[in-house]
């Protein structure tokens, strides 16, 4: 859509707001983007959900990342944490801090990206920051949802008995991103087309799981995005819910690129399990409420797969291998530093 | 305070939570940062004003500053937005980007910074991130403030026969600054050396006017807070209110090191007025209560200094040299692109 003259017209910060952020500020909470707070007036009986992450180029995407999906992915990681707390998404801040004026192409598609996931989700854009800073591009989002009061889904409840569920499949963002450093691994995992693009579309534009938002407040005690690894959040989850929690690795539910590359190579799987950036949802459910969770869950259009338990414990997580036996992973998840 | 092992010990991404952030997150919104939202219910009759601003190393501070320093301003420059509102500061969340895992000495220090200005604001941290990527330290602080329904002071909203008020003192941080990269310069503007440390101190960690809140809610038809410079600023004000602004250069209020430096070279004036980074507050204040707002803010301890009118007009704005002549300034504020 970028018209070749304009590629190279200087529209500065306040310009680059006006064109292409004005627009997706449709909420009155926004101030059109005119001023430089919003002002909210969050609708009573609720509680507005707090979450604020950072994507950085080169950390949590690639340099060569369409702009779509970079825009998209800051975005989504955040309105995963909300889909993880039942809160539906309300409004969101954006702070993208670019290292030089970017081209109208690179504007529009950052913005589609946005819009696009904005139209899906329901949540609008209500302010930010532009900043020039030499380096990567980075973009923090902070995003706030509405739930009834008293009803967020926090990581801390989940009771010895509950059944431990994830929504989606995992660890196909590692795939992905590993087929975009190294496509000759297509080859060697036996992976078609579809399979490769599958797979690098789960890490570059992750779906948040706002479909199971209701889902989620309805039936889960405590629940989790995976962000930093399926084996690592479910331990926070459990050393906040003071319980242990068993994760069996082969009930992990998996894409069928991902099976395929674990057939190929089958140690791949404790890889998958804590290698992070899944964005799916992990929740402790009571037992009896099971089979009602994964029902209302597939209405939704999303498999939800028991994969473990929670037991009695002081917040450790033991993943259990064929025949129950106790793996060893070479890490659990993601930490930076 | 810093023990000479503890400089060498690996904390990791959750431990530097815990151990330096998390006491600063008394308000039970925050889950004690064991979750990864925070979850509020605004006090009834209150609206919210966000607010979110990134600054970054080599852009908005400089690598040698003092992580004391760094932290105020991350948070400071967010409060006085809030100020500018007339909104009382409530919680925020803090969106740290480091390129390895700092020292406890730095982590100490930046902690520190923003407990003392958590105290003297009223503020707590909510929650947040916590990043590694290589390259600058960026830092993002997203603010939540409270202000009764319908009473947040917005930009727009100056009215013909409004008088324009400046809190404290101009072009401070911009002597600062070059202070710090030319420490010559003090000798050539004659300035002692507390002159330098204070202009020093404006650039690294300027005191957001949150004691003038009450006093801006109660007086101000429109206000903005000097961060990308008093002209432009002024500017943003008069477009969105649909108006011009007069700015009385030689009325603008200096410091006694900016008067000297001002003094030495005349022409200097001009750059401050658009130099920024100031976090003071421009407010536009019906004539009648021109003299009551003095003295309001007067007894808050802070200076308002007419500095000039809004007349009939489209958004511009008109800097008055001596004798009422129109000033040419070489720019009116900073742009990031």
């Amino acid at each position: 859509m970028a018209k070749s003259g304009r590629d190279r017209e200087r529209l500065g910060e306040f310009g680059i707001i006006a064109r292409y952020f004005a627009p997706l500020a449709t909420d009155s909470a926004a101030l059109g983007l005119r001023d430089d707070t919003a002002v909210l007036r969050p609708p009573e009986g609720q509680e507005i959900v707090l979450s604020c992450d950072t994507i950085v180029e080169g950390v949590h995407f690639r340099k060569d990342d369409p702009p779509y999906t970079i825009a998209h992915k800051a975005l989504a990681v955040n309105l995963s944490d909300l889909a993880a707390k039942g809160a539906r998404p309300y409004i969101y801040l954006l702070a993208l801090s670019l290292a030089a004026e970017p081209l109208a192409e690179w504007l529009e598609g950052f913005a589609k990206g946005l819009r696009v996931l904005q139209e899906r989700s329901g949540v609008t854009l209500a302010g930010g920051d532009t900043t020039k800073a030499p380096g990567r591009i980075s973009i923090t989002v902070t995003v706030l949802g509405l739930v009834p009061q008293g009803h967020a889904v926090l990581r801390h409840g989940a009771k010895p008995g509950d059944r431990l569920y994830v929504s989606g499949t995992i660890g196909d963002a590692h795939l992905g991103l590993r087929l975009l450093e190294e496509p000759n691994l297509a080859k060697t995992w036996g992976l078609t087309k579809q399979d490769t693009a599958f797979a690098i579309g789960r890490y570059q534009a992750p779906d948040p799981r706002t479909d199971l938002t209701l889902v989620v407040r309805n039936f889960a005690q405590a629940a989790i995005d995976v962000s930093d690894g399926l084996v690592l959040d479910v331990e926070k989850l459990a050393q906040v819910s003071h319980v242990n929690a068993v994760i069996e690795a082969q009930a992990v539910p998996l894409s069928g690129a991902a099976r395929k590359a674990v057939k190929h190579d089958p140690k791949l799987l404790e890889t998958l399990i804590a290698a992070g950036d899944d964005y799916e949802i992990v929740a402790a459910v009571p037992a009896p409420s099971g089979k009602a969770f994964e029902a209302e869950a597939r209405a939704k259009g999303v498999a939800a797969t028991p994969i473990g338990r929670i037991e009695d414990g002081q917040g450790e997580v033991c993943v259990e291998g064929r025949g129950g036996k106790p793996l060893k992973l070479p890490r659990k998840g993601f930490s930076h530093f």
